[in-house]
């Protein structure tokens, strides 16, 4: 037992202050969650296996955590596998539970398993962790927290505007100013799709269209001739990719580029509503973009498509994104539930906050005041103290210990405490409290009751 | 997938509502941890597996849900033991993570891992979700939050006295008024087996006193007869068994009958220490009583032992408990380390509150206003509104979709909404707001302004 224990790879301790910063994070994405009528739900961090398996491709069947059956597992195993030592096979025969991998999947499980207790239009946000049994790397960990809110049961286009004011409300309220928040259709990208040609190759020709910020203009022509699209087609798209100007005027010119295609069309009219209620009603702090690139899970979305970006500046990947998608539950039976849902990244946020130095200095010390102990009679004094601080609402403790003084100031400062209060023999003689504020070293000699205040007030 | 779909047995999903009251309670106990000054720490919700197993006696071995590993497990299984088809022996090959099983052994491997970094004495409180292989039965989950604060690094018994007020901070809080928090020291349990010459019997002595309540004096000397604890003894525990009066009264009884152990007479002492500083410091709606029945994990602790009782007249087992153990870290190699702590055990209180009708009626109502949706223009206007009322502060929401008036009120009845607000035709030529609550009925016709303040004060 001397060797130090650890942690699985991929996995993180937080200490107190991260504890205290995260819950910022997620305390502020909460608050407006419920501003805007979204309600919590939590769904087990385990879901039966058939619930989860199939619904993320091979690759995530592969990454789901599975959790080993209790008991003697092994004699109710395929014993068939067993002997042929084939783990895939065997894996279901022995593991029947798995570990969340998104809230999405638990989503539409709860959506549709109590259908019958839930009012539509169902707006809920939950906020959780999932596990991925992914390769760790910088700022990817095999458990980390998902941030959703989404709405099922209705296919209102205000729910995408009010997706659009909610990210706007959380970054403000976050002080993270000039956030980007990009729009896209599926149906713009259908549309497209369908004018040049390649109708049935629409996920070669996204996944190529997507990577033009990242390789630009020649290279994704390239690529999308290589997956079998015609120089015809490609030409066609030239207009798009000069595309410019306001939300407004590219709308414009998408609608020349897109005048022939009936789902175009749509998209170009979703777009527009959205824009305009945007611009009538006005984002605090964030900007909000057309960006008809823009495709991330477009198998999965039906119509708008979300992505937000930290502040110009910030090296980050999306620090949020979502969209509409029109079968949520299909896939356990309830058909026609459309929902539209966005996320927040809360590792990243993390990282952009603390690059941007935007965490309030306050979080981390709410310990207001530290009383020294000098000793049991002292000690009794601050502790009566400490109970009338504590029931003004002040976050107060005395040392436990009587230990020198230089060391309980040690504890102060190490703590980020701000003041200490000092009870000896002749302030308990006094009945007066010695106030000295850490940062300055100036101290003071008070009453009770000034010291409610004036902690109250610090 | 007709099959409607189910969560593993032993867990549940939470409903808004259920999340609301969950909420209630963990924030109450978090804001008062904070308040003593105990400060936030996570760990990740599994472990390795040497790290939690061999802590908790072989049935808990049994009941830590262990993950299977990623990739081919039975390639690198055991082989021996996969063909002898022994599941015990195999499974450290195949699983070298398990999910948390409490929050004590992670904070410990927490302590000793992080040592260096710590500023002791650490106090730190968690609250997050542990997982249990148990057979699920009334009110025993396989996936429960527990809410702990420890203090490791101080022998000093102020800390106890912080907990006894800890407790009454946060019962006070959710105005549960007369729980019990009853308290033993294993000192005194140690000294009356010295007394009755029972040292060796230490176990079989407390685990029978413990059933005091439940079975009985007679059963109670029965079941130590029967453990071999001689008859002479037992007479000895007379006095014991009538000890009466108030924490004073009985603490003097047992000084003449621990007048002949060293450890028992320790015992007293800071028993007295704790009252004394209690009486002095009050508490505010609970009730400290002295119990020399009370072992609870006898083993584990080595000084005060904590439990509390629902107020008179509620049939729940104890909805807290906790203690000084001497060796937290030493599992870890870290030895010396004394520790003291206290649990909250939040689904107890939970049915504890519900029974009682204690919960506030406003945490299920977050939402003041919905917007009843007469058509686009008249959405619009009631956007700007509910813009306006949030950046007040004010949760509220539009209904998306242009539905039946009467589906509207519908869905505000059943999601607990209060109020509903109407912008039709006239009120966006008037611009006004026909303001209606939900209760009362009553309707009045109104400016911005005067919703604003009317819905902040609701």
């Amino acid at each position: 037992m001397a060797k130090k224990p650890s942690i699985p790879k991929g996995t993180r301790d937080f200490n107190p202050e991260e504890v205290a910063k995260r819950n910022y994070i997620f305390n502020t994405i909460r608050q407006n969650f419920e501003r805007f009528g979204f309600q919590p739900i939590e769904t087990p961090s385990f879901e039966n296996s058939e619930t989860l398996m199939g619904k993320y491709g091979e690759e995530g069947d592969r990454l789901i955590f599975k959790i080993l059956n209790s008991g003697d597992f092994l004699s109710k195993a395929d014993q068939q596998a067993l002997n042929a030592k084939d783990f895939t096979k065997i894996t279901s025969s022995i593991s029947e539970k798995a570990l969340r991998y998104d809230l999405t999947v638990p989503f539409a499980r709860y959506v549709v398993q109590h259908q019958n207790e839930i009012e539509f239009p169902f707006k809920r946000y939950q906020i959780q962790p999932v596990w991925r049994a992914d390769r760790p790397q910088k700022g990817r960990f095999r458990e980390f927290f998902q941030c959703d809110a989404d709405v099922v049961g209705s296919q209102s286009l205000w729910q995408e505007v009010e997706f659009v004011q909610l990210y706007d409300a959380v970054f403000t309220a976050l002080k993270l100013e000039g956030v980007t928040i990009k729009i896209n259709n599926r149906k713009i990208l259908s549309g497209i799709a369908e004018v040049i040609g390649a109708q049935d190759k629409l996920i070669d020709f996204t996944v190529a269209l997507d990577k033009l910020d990242k390789i630009g203009e020649e290279k994704v022509k390239e690529e999308m001739l290589g997956k079998g699209i015609p120089q015809s087609g490609i030409d066609k798209l030239q207009p798009l990719f000069s595309l410019s100007g306001s939300f407004e005027s590219q709308i414009e010119q998408l609608k020349s580029i897109l005048s022939t295609s009936e789902e175009g069309k749509m998209g170009i009219e979703e777009l527009e509503f959205i824009d305009k209620a945007i611009s009538e009603l006005q984002l605090q702090t964030a900007n909000l973009q057309l960006d008809v690139t823009l495709a991330r899970g477009l198998n999965y979305y039906t119509g708008a498509i979300f992505e937000v970006s930290a502040p110009k500046g910030v090296e980050m990947g999306s620090i949020g994104g979502g969209g509409r998608y029109d079968d949520l539950t299909g896939i356990f039976g309830l058909k026609d539930v459309s929902g539209v849902g966005i996320s927040f990244g809360l590792d990243r946020i993390y990282l952009v906050l603390e690059a941007l130095n935007l965490f309030p200095e306050t979080i981390t010390n709410t310990v207001k005041a530290l009383f020294i102990n000098f000793g049991e009679a002292e000690a009794m004094a601050s502790m009566k103290a400490v109970k009338e601080l504590r029931s003004n609402g002040i976050n107060a403790e005395l040392f436990p210990d009587h230990k020198k003084t230089i060391k309980q100031f040690n504890y102060a400062n190490k703590r980020n405490i701000p003041n200490v209060v000092l009870v000896g023999e002749s302030e308990l003689q006094s009945q007066t409290f010695t106030l000295k504020n850490m940062a300055s070293g100036e101290q003071q000699s008070v009453n009770l009751q000034t010291l409610v205040r004036l902690l109250g007030d610090a």
